[in-house]
């Protein structure tokens, strides 16, 4: 679909913004009929909140936004499979549709059983897979060379 | 021990709070050494955010207030089983302990595979389950009572 295309470059653009600001390079975009309502990215460093991952920033922008706790009729585009703590937010939030770029094998939510999403959420992986986790890989190299915490 | 019995009685009086002020009774204190660094309750609908959980509102609190994504030496006191979302929120930041009152078969963590809480994190069940389920129960069947909605 054109629009996944659009917003899924979006919230990659997002995940540029917070490699700049030397967070973790994850974006998050959400819609509602082809309309951007939220976007961010994460900020946990900038925070100092392990809670600030881009699709809870988006999540809590977009509900005190619309003023209504459900967001059935969205769309939340993420360039990186989220983690429980994030699927969790999304069933909270009935999502309506969730995409995202890049699998994450390891911390992802597709691992745990039974499923975390909301049963009436459609998910699907989506476009730019390659450059979300091109990004991730890179940011984690540098982080490396740079400092031996973590 | 008698530190649980105390903290866990101040997170029922937060849920006991979340109560009065119409939301979904549950409260949560974090504590490190025996100090009380975080409590309160449950704020969904005041918010209209659905990751305002009590315990999402402990951990982003005293992570601001301690100025540390983690929280190794914490315990967290909650009235009711986490959420996957709350359970995947303190396994972010590596709480050191978890100690909750009242089970929650039907949307505990507990219910999921693998583990949802950092493999570090000690947790188990504490005092004051039947108080705490108690007051839940109370909501939900006034809630049923005063309106069709939900």
């Amino acid at each position: 679909m054109k629009d996944d295309q659009r917003f899924m470059a979006l919230a990659l653009e997002q995940a540029r913004q917070a490699y700049q600001a030397g967070e973790v390079p994850i974006g998050a975009v959400l819609t509602i009929r082809g309309r951007v309502i939220a976007q961010d990215h994460n900020r946990t460093e900038e925070l100092e909140d392990p809670t600030a991952h881009a699709e809870i920033l988006c999540l809590s922008a977009a509900t005190a936004f619309l003023r209504s706790k459900y967001l059935r009729s969205a769309t939340l585009y993420v360039t990186l499979e989220p983690c429980p703590m994030c699927a969790g937010a999304l069933a909270w939030a009935q999502i309506g549709r969730l995409v995202y770029a890049a699998p994450d094998p390891e911390r992802g939510f597709t691992r745990y059983q039974p499923g975390l999403l909301h049963p009436r959420t459609r998910w699907e992986q989506g476009p730019f897979a390659e450059e979300a986790l091109a990004l991730l890989q890179h940011f984690f190299r540098t982080k490396r060379r740079s400092t031996s915490r973590n």
